[in-house]
């Protein structure tokens, strides 16, 4: 894997824990996009992975320290309840998610107010007690990756701790650019902005992240911090397992029984509201309404799960969604035929089937990190489908000049691409279909974890 | 007042007509600021001003051609009121302006829908009708000065049907930096960007704005446009007389007899998002709270008048407003003290003698072009008030170095400031209030419209 012993530092570990009938910690493999980018590569390594206990069989497992199991060497961090419950709910979720989205209603949010201050000193803590761990249990001169914005006072903290380790950050989402990221009070984006900067490096899925992140460094340290663009990518063969598994194969059949010869449109996103979920149902109904051509013809399969449900933000966004949904199937439905196919359940064989039946893939957010469905998609269809890509996707870097671009905002725009799109034949459209499968492919998670080591040097 | 004849064009003019009892048209002085700003320097000249008709009075004075009343000759423009409409509410109100201001709740808002192509299509027509009164009527080589967005595509039109004309644009508002500007689908964004660097140069209040506005256009059309930056500023003489009028008199004698010693708090505004007014009742509301010592001991007054009430975005925040302050006022009223004033009447007079009993400003905006208030408070007032004031604004150009700032999104920030601001006496305070009235009085309306007419060339 590497010259260095690794420690790998996230917020969600690779396994959790539960307390089985006969009093015994069993662990399980976690799930989340970097624990699912990141765990096969670092299983059966003497990597070290330092990650929060969420539920209660991982507080157990916390009291044990190191815990070895499926492969992996564990070592979960109990904290406060209230205390992590104020840093991940209030300063990681609804604040700094929302400032490298661009999602706030500023008329209205945020608001750093006394609440916020004792939330921000919560992030703190746990940061600090992150950077402990971490001080305590890394071997001499350790690689040290930490991982996302929830953990940005990491590196600055290990600074001073634990000068002799090579430790880099990497984010998973976008970074604001500096008129965005001046929403913060300039003490606490200078704080999180010198805890990145501390860093030997700071990674990023695309370099227009980083130049963000760069630009916010220069405008409020002064300092020109060391960068590095590197995208995580789906692995190839985890994919090809997965579709060609019995329960994906299941649900293509119960499908395709659904579906006949229809056109498929297909997305597969959290509820979140970067997703840009409305206007995506908006651009289908449009379609609808002004080219009668396709009705009965199509179907917008949606597989969209809950996420975040904690938040207000996210539960009205939800109902907000369904709402639209419902509206538009009363609007448009026949017998035999219901124009959007809204599947909130989380279940990967479900949505990789839908993949494998797609003709068209919608992905729009308003702005995203990476977005790995768009690679994923192309990766295990079997139709050659073409794919509507919003250029604000840390993907778009990857697959642009394949991809059709979708401006987010355009609904209009959005249906003429789906227009344009469902009618380019099966035939006509495998030179595309073929293009976007190679583009898809270019990288391995190997590939992002090799620059995140290249990059601690 | 120059060499070359000029033609003023902005949406609001200078006299709003009616029809009396007789069938008379009558002539009065319009409102608004940038008309308050420019009649007093184009009253009695040989200025053209084109504007569009906004009342039945108007439609009427538009087919008289050139109407000449109150030192004015004003050009007043009949437009198919439905076309009017589309354009000015969801073209100019519901998307520029919150485009500039960085006001979208972008999850939900903008949405480029069939809807708002026809709108679109509605603020050209308008575009286009204003250029082709400015070409019927504008004397050879005049110096055309075209005012705010609304108006962004007369300079590109001009160009082609009267080449001989020196036109310039100038923007009263913010300009959204390349990020945020990304929201408007990419050809309605090149076509204002075009529309106005066509102008022989483009102007705002801030060199921020310029810049921003020359880093959209270097992106998205690969030029560089000829910018200038160049500030209004209140003209000291009016405000002096204003300030010594018997009406303001009066109503300083009524605020006098309200507040007896108090502490008095001011801010003046338009019931507008980007003003801010909830967290600055926030920031009250926490002095209140965490500051026993100044309850009783001072009163905010809240001179926020209602605007744009025909969006329903205006009504809300309205509400939610009012919500606030009821709240607030709930909580800490006592017998004889109210802790907000809050006067939802438009009064110049009344403000006026408010600013001038002022003992501390409070001009916290989220985005704002510039913000006269922030200037015509420390001209007026007798006190050596205090100016808390948002770097966000464009006056903070001037008033920088002087004015406290005040971070718009920083609630506990900003009742620490007022508390700070409070606590200085009325002797500590006079050499800061010196120097903000100096500040405030550093430019005139004059130094304004030289400026425009310099670019003009």
């Amino acid at each position: 894997m590497a010259e260095r012993p690794v420690v790998i530092v996230s917020n969600r570990g690779p396994l959790s824990f539960r307390i089985d009938d006969d009093g015994e910690l069993v662990a399980r493999r976690g799930a989340g996009g970097l624990v699912s980018g990141l765990a096969p590569l670092v299983a059966g390594t003497d990597a070290v992975w330092i990650a929060a206990a969420l539920s209660e069989g991982d507080r157990v497992a916390a009291r044990q320290g190191m815990v070895e199991a499926e492969g992996f060497r564990v070592h979960t961090l109990a904290l406060d309840p209230d205390t992590y419950r104020q840093a991940y709910d209030m300063v990681c979720n609804a604040t700094l998610w929302f400032l490298h989205h661009g999602l706030f209603d500023l008329a209205r949010r945020p608001r750093f107010d006394t609440r916020f201050r004792h939330a921000w000193q919560a992030f703190r803590d746990v940061n600090r007690a992150f950077a402990e761990v971490v001080a305590a249990e890394a071997p001499d001169g350790a690689a040290v990756l930490v991982q996302d914005y929830h953990l940005a006072l990491v590196p600055g903290l290990l600074r001073d701790l634990r000068p002799d380790l090579h430790t880099i950050h990497f984010s998973h989402t976008p970074f604001a650019p500096p008129d965005v990221w001046r929403v913060l009070p300039p003490d606490l984006g200078a704080e999180l902005l010198a805890g990145m900067a501390a860093a030997r490096a700071c990674g990023f899925h695309s370099a227009r992240w980083a130049d963000a992140f760069s630009a916010c460094c220069r405008e409020q340290l002064g300092v020109a911090p060391i960068t590095f663009a590197s995208a995580l990518a789906p692995d190839p063969d985890d994919m090809a397992a997965v579709a060609s598994s019995e329960g994906c194969i299941t649900e293509l059949a119960a499908l395709d029984a659904v579906l006949g010869e229809r056109a498929f449109v297909v997305r597969v996103d959290r509820i979140e509201l970067s997703k840009n979920l409305l206007r995506g149902f908006q651009a289908f109904d449009d379609l609808l309404a002004h080219r009668p051509e396709w009705r009965e013809r199509v179907v917008f399969g949606a597989f969209c799960y809950p996420s975040r449900e904690g938040l207000p933000e996210y539960l009205a966004y939800r109902q907000e969604v369904e709402t639209l949904v419902r509206r538009i199937n009363e609007r448009w439905a026949t017998p035999g035929w219901t124009p959007i196919l809204f599947d909130p359940i989380d279940h990967f064989a479900r949505s990789v089937a839908a993949l494998r039946r797609a003709d068209v893939f919608l992905v729009n957010p308003i702005r995203d990190g990476l977005n790995l469905v768009a690679m994923e998609g192309p990766m295990v269809n079997d139709r050659d489908a073409l794919l509507l890509l919003s250029p604000e996707a840390g993907a778009w870097d990857q697959m642009a000049g394949v991809a059709r671009p979708v401006h987010p905002y355009d609904v209009s725009g959005t249906a003429d691409a789906l227009a344009e799109a469902l009618s380019v034949s099966r035939a006509d459209r495998a030179s595309e279909g073929r293009a976007l499968r190679q583009r898809a492919a270019q990288r391995t998670p190997a590939d992002w974890l090799a620059d995140q080591l290249a990059a601690a040097g």
